[in-house]
């Protein structure tokens, strides 16, 4: 009542590692040194292990959008033809960026809430040959909504583009393996599944897009790939790197070793089904129905009440941060994250909090009941006999 | 499930206030500074506030034991009657420490789980003219029973004798009106409501109190509280103080004024009203039925199951550490803490944890129900129609 924990439940920035936090303080040294050279080796091994590809893999001082413009300006050419999914913002921001850097962007948009179906990238691209690549997001953290990257990337295969996928919020809370598949690029984010703050990007690279690389035209400086993964296998960055988010991102990836990775997204895919069951029994409807992913899960608020009463429930009630719609899903729906650092812990109080915040906005539901259907995933997954 | 997070949930040390852990990274200062005189002034004069007294306040470094052995060397003297109320574990300790000083020590002993009583000590005092001391925990963290030290401390009033009041995990649980009721020693610890790491101890010492200190004639060299209290009042420690817990005490008092001394004991009240209706609902018994005080909930483990199993539980299946019993209530009794940093959301996962590991090892409870008798003491206490 009176204390009200400050608890950080967004799907990005997630819940930090604590030791990862811990390690930031170790950051008074030099980046041009064998020891911070360690460091940033041991990232580039433990990324490469973590996702589970030999390509190469290049860390940028960025956010994840960064990275995504990295993809574009370093791996197309003006005027190429590409395909764009756009399932939700994100897929709205790599349209932006496409349209940006004067590609050919074919625009693929379903409703808010909706997938990009296989059926339709494969449509897409027999109706535009030489495309040269397709922009997809694994998981649409504005919907809740994933892909099917397996599908999806196979029935690009046969054709000489190459898959670009934002994998943001996909790493780590939905299988993506990159060599089988045949993910050209693959895109991730220190603030989500590694459990650390905001302000390292990474990019996989296969052999088919480093190709690409050679031919490019745009305009770059900063990010510029090839440069940046040749320095990184001597353990250097082009330019000064965050220290402090590398030394962090050394201990959250051997945590993420420890549990291992698979293991972390069936954590992350657990707590999405006990989040959907638990909106189930409150009478809640998914945003995502048909493809609901596990980095969060985006729910309706029910019908007649503002999604942004609850979002102020959450914090003023009990300390939480928890994440509305963006754009004109906002006030629709609130987003319950799962990726990275969360746990069943985690998700009952979550779920209690969300009840009485309900009621108290004039939703009835049983107390206890939707925390139940959390326990009962945990129980069916831990073999209680409940 | 994969993921289980640290989570510390004892009577001590307790969860750590954030900022007042990351307020120890200023560490690198010296403590003959008018820098770090400024921090030791600050925390002195904001645990008088914290404690709503305008007598000395004494901090030592140490645990709260070296401050219940510093009251006893500083204040007595060879042989001197005093009267020692054990109720569990920590009683045992007055009853320890004033035998190793060779004070004459009248021990009432009650069973584990029951307070002693005024008219004890009343008749105790009869029988015992020239009685120097009374020795009595506000709450025994063992056994989870709170002492009415406002009974007690005025029923010693007429007396010569001075109340000693450990009130280690009372304070922050319990009001404890130290000139009001007449508390001439009152104890604490920096790892209970303080909310950080163990290692700081503070004593408030009444003008009563002081003159004792005068006549003491028992052996003391680092504990010795008028040279303490000479030297906190210029902002400085006898010996080298421990800087880190001075800055983050300083940090975590801040808060706790920012929310209130009242409301601090009122949100670990309850905490402690809502663990008593969950266990209830749960079937379960308090181990301290007549007195439950607010600092920690023991709990009889059901009929037939070890609570080592239910310490187990918390600590395998969602990696958090709850207490044992301790002495002969090991193995009987499990302990939930609410002193200090703890919150709602904290005991919707603590009771939603226990019904699972309840269910696990054989007793039977309804899925929830628990959790509900918790959102219910929250809706009561926040207006919400549930």
């Amino acid at each position: 009542m009176h204390i009200k924990k400050q608890r950080l439940l967004t799907p990005g920035p997630t819940p930090l590692y604590p030791p990862a936090l811990h390690a930031m303080m170790a950051s008074d040294l030099h980046h041009r040194t064998e020891d911070f050279r360690k460091v940033y080796q041991a990232c580039v091994t433990d990324l490469k292990e973590v996702l589970g590809t030999s390509y190469d893999v290049v860390p940028l001082v960025a956010s994840g959008s960064g990275a995504m413009e990295a993809s574009v300006s370093n791996l197309f050419s003006k005027g190429d033809k590409v395909i764009v999914c756009v399932a939700g913002k994100f897929g709205e921001r790599w349209e932006g960026i496409t349209k940006a850097y004067g590609l050919d962007s074919v625009v693929l948009r379903v409703e808010y809430g909706q997938v990009v179906t296989p059926a339709q990238v494969k449509e897409a691209l027999a109706a535009n040959p030489g495309t040269k690549g397709v922009f997809i997001q694994a998981s649409e953290t504005s919907t809740g909504a994933s892909h099917d990257i397996e599908s999806i990337a196979k029935a690009v295969a046969a054709t000489d583009a190459i898959r670009v996928v934002d994998g943001i919020t996909g790493i780590g809370t939905q299988p993506l393996k990159i060599e089988e598949w045949g993910i050209d690029v693959l895109i991730g984010g220190s603030q989500k599944a590694f459990m650390i703050p905001p302000g390292l990007a990474f990019l996989s690279i296969s052999p088919k897009a480093w190709k690409r690389a050679d031919a490019s035209d745009l305009p770059k400086y900063y990010f510029n790939l090839k440069k940046e993964a040749k320095n990184a296998a001597a353990g250097e960055s082009s330019w000064t790197p965050a220290t402090s988010l590398m030394l962090a991102l050394a201990k959250a990836l051997e945590y993420i070793k420890s549990i291992g990775p698979d293991k972390l997204i069936e954590n992350a895919q657990l707590l999405a089904k006990a989040t959907q069951a638990a909106a189930a029994e409150l009478g809640l409807e998914l945003f995502s129905k048909d493809s609901p992913g596990a980095a969060v899960t985006a729910i309706k608020a029910p019908a007649g009440m503002d999604s942004g009463a609850i979002v102020k429930g959450y914090k003023q009630r009990f300390g939480a941060i928890i994440a509305n719609g963006q754009g004109t899903m906002k006030g629709q729906i609130f987003r319950i994250a799962h990726l990275g650092y969360f746990d069943f812990a985690d998700m009952f109080a979550v779920i209690a909090a969300l009840e009485l915040i309900l009621i108290a906005n004039g939703h009835k539901v049983k107390l206890g009941s939707g925390v139940a259907a959390v326990q009962r995933v945990y129980a069916e997954a831990a073999g209680i006999q409940a």
